[in-house]
């Protein structure tokens, strides 16, 4: 395996005291939330990011560099403010001037450039290779799998233990490194949004494909294909891969405020879809843990 | 005392299961935000009005009634709903629409009467002796103070210990709890409005005096004077007692939620508002822990 949990404990260690240990909270018994939109950058992105940040030592002059218009992008910018680096951040030109600005704020040099994010990334990994930069990707990565894993050792600490923990997936990179942190302590159950299933067809092709992105998952688990890594991961450990509609999105997103003042993304609640729409029924007595992965939304479109 | 930290840990036995373990985020080495905002009814209002509900044995028939357009109201509803009994809740007219419907959509009876809030406390007093209802005063009842005060335990086990604790003063049932409960294992800071200096004027005059309401915080932190067991309690231990401009905590807020993604209302970030505007500065390696008391807001103005 790619990601081993050797390499998601040292991932604890090099990340400690620059990320957050976010909060759990028990809504009902045995229904714990992860509140890892609390995390610094809105997301759980922070994590991956510091880890392969600071994998290898020395930071290059020309800094961090990534594209991502989204918390990706953010959780880069973060970190390489926070290490006192520079970060450059690659975004399609239709990227919305409220994120291209929000990335700015944070001191990166934002480069608009192509229509769709894949012509923004090309050009990323073409500047890597210009200044040195070290690339951090947004799932892909064997050292940001392990980074984002923390959330599942941590999981497992605050809860004392749980049977199940829901994530959401994007391009894979929670779900494969929690899968790899709880080393079949506890099953993984993926969810993702019914538009844009790039896990889902993966585990169904025996392996990633391209996908369609569409949805109000597409800003945060926009990816068009699951992620090698992830896929590696998730198949070996055979979790269980759901689909939830954007409806039951939408209106999970709206409970957590409305039930418990938790503003999440729309990505950040789809694992709490999943429960709330019944696409995963826990059995009697299950402990379960739900991943709410993400903040960065406008809380006016929270009610 | 009137109070006794026997009470308290009564009071955690008695609403154990009916309020959450609210969680604590440690945002920087030594600073624990308790988020009581995510509590049931979206402040810590819940657990003094469940102790009280709880506390002696049968509710009766015609269930609990209380005097508040604020969270009181929104706790006293939540709480009789759960409990499966009545709740009927005096508000001034000039309660806003939304929170009548608010209060309404939990099943409480509402009554809208008089033009302040004193005028609606003294018909529920009067319905309350013509019906048998058991009256919940905001905060300046026994069961009330020490249901609160669970909260300082709950911060010393979430925490492992502070030398400090901040948080906000309205009739002082929150402070006084918690208070009692580290009795003496912490300080306390009280932080109030400039604009509401209800216990902050109790404390120069030697006991709880009228004073005028005003600013951001008058939605919940509004009473025109400071409870006498929370006077009590906090003269008697000497707790430091602090304000805040308005602007610093309208500024606290923000700053809760584009750092941290915390919604608060405004009552809810005066004590953050404490820390951040210098009003309070803890020295070098002090632990402080802060708490974030309420969340009942409307998100579109956390921007």
């Amino acid at each position: 395996m790619s990601v081993s949990i050797g390499d998601v404990e040292r991932a604890v260690e090099r990340i400690a005291g620059h990320v957050l240990r976010t909060p759990v909270v028990e809504v009902s018994p045995g229904l714990f939330l992860k509140l890892e939109g609390l995390q610094h950058s809105g997301s759980f992105k922070a994590r991956g990011s510091f880890n392969r940040a600071l994998a290898r030592g020395e930071i290059p002059e020309a800094g961090l560099i990534a594209a991502s218009g989204g918390n990706h992008g953010l959780a880069v910018a973060y970190v390489a403010r926070s290490l006192g680096v520079r970060a450059e951040v690659f975004v399609p030109t239709v990227s919305s001037p409220v994120k291209v600005a929000g990335l700015r704020a944070l001191g990166a040099r934002v480069t608009q450039i192509g229509d769709v994010y894949a012509e923004a990334y090309e050009a990323s990994v073409k500047r890597a290779a210009e200044t040195g930069a070290l690339d951090i990707h947004a799932y892909d990565q064997a050292e940001v799998v392990a980074g984002q894993g923390t959330v599942g050792l941590e999981v497992l600490e605050q809860t004392g233990g749980v049977d199940t923990v829901v994530v959401a997936v994007g391009g894979g990179g929670l779900a494969g490194g929690i899968t790899v942190a709880l080393g079949g302590r506890a099953r993984v159950v993926t969810v993702e949004p019914e538009l844009i299933p790039t896990l889902h067809r993966a585990l169904e092709a025996g392996g990633p494909v391209g996908v369609e992105v569409s949805g109000v998952g597409a800003d945060a688990l926009g990816a068009s294909r699951a992620g090698e890594i992830a896929y590696e991961i998730t198949s070996a450990a055979g979790v269980r891969s759901l689909l939830v509609s954007d409806e039951a999105i939408v209106e999970a997103r709206r409970e957590l405020w409305r039930r418990h003042r938790i503003a999440a993304e729309h990505a950040g609640a789809a694992a709490y879809a999943a429960l709330l729409s019944g696409a995963y029924t826990p059995a009697p007595g299950e402990r379960v843990a739900v991943v709410v992965c993400g903040a960065n939304t406008d809380p006016a479109t929270l009610v």
